[in-house]
């Protein structure tokens, strides 16, 4: 095991020197080296690296210099959602771990090529998917492997966030939302609602999801804020962008179970996940913040409040997280989960060990997103959706144990 | 207008006798014939009219006696399921204003059965969708039609209720639901989301549901519950019920909208019909019991609670039925939603008028449930829906009017 190890980030945007911050707050972390194309964040990363620990990173426009370094133990790529697959194929390739920050798959090629990367390189792949590491995510999926909800049936889950402001002015500071809603339709953004669903439904260990159907509504919201704001000659309020406004997505897995997706950002609402875990003895809803559960319950058909249940059922990563102090001095990151997601993956580049979230989870929760727009554009009509372990979830051995694990260790 | 009229009721278990009761508070109403195959539900109803009327209807297992009497203005179908479309056409063929209970269609050609009855006919036929009339569900019309919504994008709505008991035992005293779980896999039960959804959608006025993609969970619940409850041995506890739990159903319509539609009735949860208006500035989440509109929730990004809308939305129906004090002596039917429905199709045969429930929407809703089933049998492949109307859906006029009036009265 190592004592600290050393990482590089690609990528200097808003959430990259967020992730970058959060991570300086680890003792055992050294950020040896940043990358942007743009000399203003480029110069930002430096800054934060300098401002927190006293020395200066190498700087660079050219990834492929920090790659080629032999002390670097782990590659963060926290660039846009276009450029994320390609970086980790080539990272992993250069004998590096890697983690990529959340977003949806071009194509299923792409997906492929970090499964080859991986398997290639025997190096891992994780995606940052911080909701796996939610406070309540986590207690939900402690309350999963305890059999409280019985057999898993049925999830659902969501990116429901009004963001139309960032959405339609964002071309004016490259966000790339706005490319994302002016060419593609479908879930663009499936993995923070999957991500956690995924893992209560041991996708990849015992069970994989086979297809998926896939339809959008109409958009009107952009258009109709636009108008609303700017008026009817801003260059954007007739632009006809290609997203619907609500994309809903049922997806079936090889046992049975379905996962219903929401993605929703360009319509007035309060922010939700909507997650849904249902099973044959209880529900969990996340809109309801409660729980249901046969023989449990205090009254019939009534929701309990999740304040009941985290004494006994809090997840053992939070409880020593809690315990331990780091919860307020890092609850910037989403409450704390940006810390969690982090942490697992640090401990995986220390340790040599597989990560919590691995090249089959990124590949296959980032596919639903290609193969979204592929139903979309068809009609719903149902698409299959690929066994990116070639089989071997059937029986995988290679999953993670330790405090962050997410897995189901396999019996047998 | 007639000052009074006379039906008769077809199907006397405990949904039809509980439709009666309400109808026999109505002093313009007089219930003149009941029918129905099984003796004991055949005295039941007798009885229930003699004690409230001092008089004897016609009693008969034989429905078409019934039709063919001269005096008789409206049947009532309230029997199972199975038996409503075939006994409406007949009815209106016999020259009868036609009500019917809720339920799912077998096959299109029941539907369009109905349509090629009432035209050739020229008798209405309503489906008695009692959450139509609901409270919340007519304020959220009645602010849809004042434009609070803005364009409407996207619904969603179900029928989550935990029947397990009901349906795991209901072969034992000939409940419908049981059959339905053993033989069928798809939203049998569509309506009661799906007609408050259609009429703030302009279904069949303007609008009409073009697709639709159905995806069924395995099927658990019954199994469970029965191994539960009443062990192994349970001569149901290892059935094959053809019911998924959970039932996902996207429907696509003529100008872009999506609606979301769930069945769910054989897993532990408390009730819900999780209805969803969502439009450009605003939307309603049932679930929530809660608002949200650009410029009117007084909190960024946070629900409003249904009771602030009340004083300035209440439906104008709603209003003067609470002002007339009608609410406390029939809230037995759930909470006046059944009256009201109930009022709606009486006051329709009285003017001689359309109801505001028609033959189209009855045919429509009711055919989600065999489409549902032939697309959840082929993976969640996207089939047509039907235009019952034969393109007169694009400038209907004929529509209802007044103050039951669930219509949008076309332009021009």
């Amino acid at each position: 095991m190592k004592s600290s190890i050393k990482v590089v980030f690609i990528g200097l945007g808003g959430r990259g020197r967020n992730v970058m911050s959060i991570m300086l707050r680890m003792p055992d972390v050294e950020v040896v080296g940043v990358c942007d194309l743009r000399p203003e964040m480029l110069a930002k990363g430096v800054a934060l690296v300098k401002e927190r620990r006293g020395v200066e990173p190498v700087a660079t426009v050219d990834y492929q210099e920090l790659l080629r370094r032999d002390e670097v133990d782990a590659v963060m790529v926290t660039t846009g959602w276009n450029e994320h697959l390609g970086l980790c194929a080539e990272a992993m390739l250069a004998g590096k771990y890697v983690a990529t920050e959340v977003g949806g798959a071009n194509s299923l090629e792409q997906c492929w090529d970090i499964v080859r990367a991986s398997e290639r390189s025997k190096m891992p792949c994780m995606m940052l998917e911080n909701c796996c590491y939610g406070r309540k995510e986590m207690m939900v999926l402690n309350m999963v492997r305890q059999g409280l909800f019985g057999e898993i049936i049925h999830a659902e889950g969501g990116y429901l966030h009004d963001l139309r402001k960032e959405i339609a002015l964002g071309y004016e500071r490259g966000h790339f939302r706005h490319a994302q809603n002016q060419h593609r339709n479908g879930d663009v953004y499936p993995t923070h609602a999957l991500g956690p669903i995924a893992k209560c439904l041991d996708i990849n260990r015992g069970n994989r999801m086979m297809t998926l159907t896939s339809v959008s509504s109409k958009g009107r919201g952009l258009n109709t804020w636009l108008h609303e704001h700017y008026g009817a000659d801003h260059e954007k309020a007739n632009y006809p962008f290609a997203m619907g406004d609500v994309t809903t997505t049922i997806i079936t897995c090889a046992h049975g179970e379905t996962i219903m997706l929401t993605h929703s950002t360009t319509l007035p609402r309060p922010y939700s996940r909507r997650t849904v875990i249902q099973g044959t003895k209880g529900i969990w809803m996340e809109d309801k913040k409660g729980f249901y559960f046969d023989g449990i319950s205090e009254k019939e058909e009534q929701w309990d409040s999740i304040d009941k249940y985290y004494p006994e059922y809090e997840h053992p990563l939070w409880k020593s997280y809690q315990d331990g102090g780091k919860l307020t001095e890092t609850v910037e990151g989403h409450g704390g989960m940006d810390y969690l997601v982090q942490r697992a993956f640090v401990e995986a580049v220390k340790n040599g060990t597989p990560t919590p979230i691995d090249v089959y989870d990124t590949a296959a929760w980032m596919a639903i997103t290609c193969l979204s727009e592929d139903s979309v554009a068809m009609g719903g009509q149902p698409v299959p959706i690929p066994d990116f372990t070639n089989g071997k979830w059937m029986n995988r051995r290679d999953v993670a144990e330790g405090p962050y694990s997410l897995d189901r260790i396999p019996e047998k």
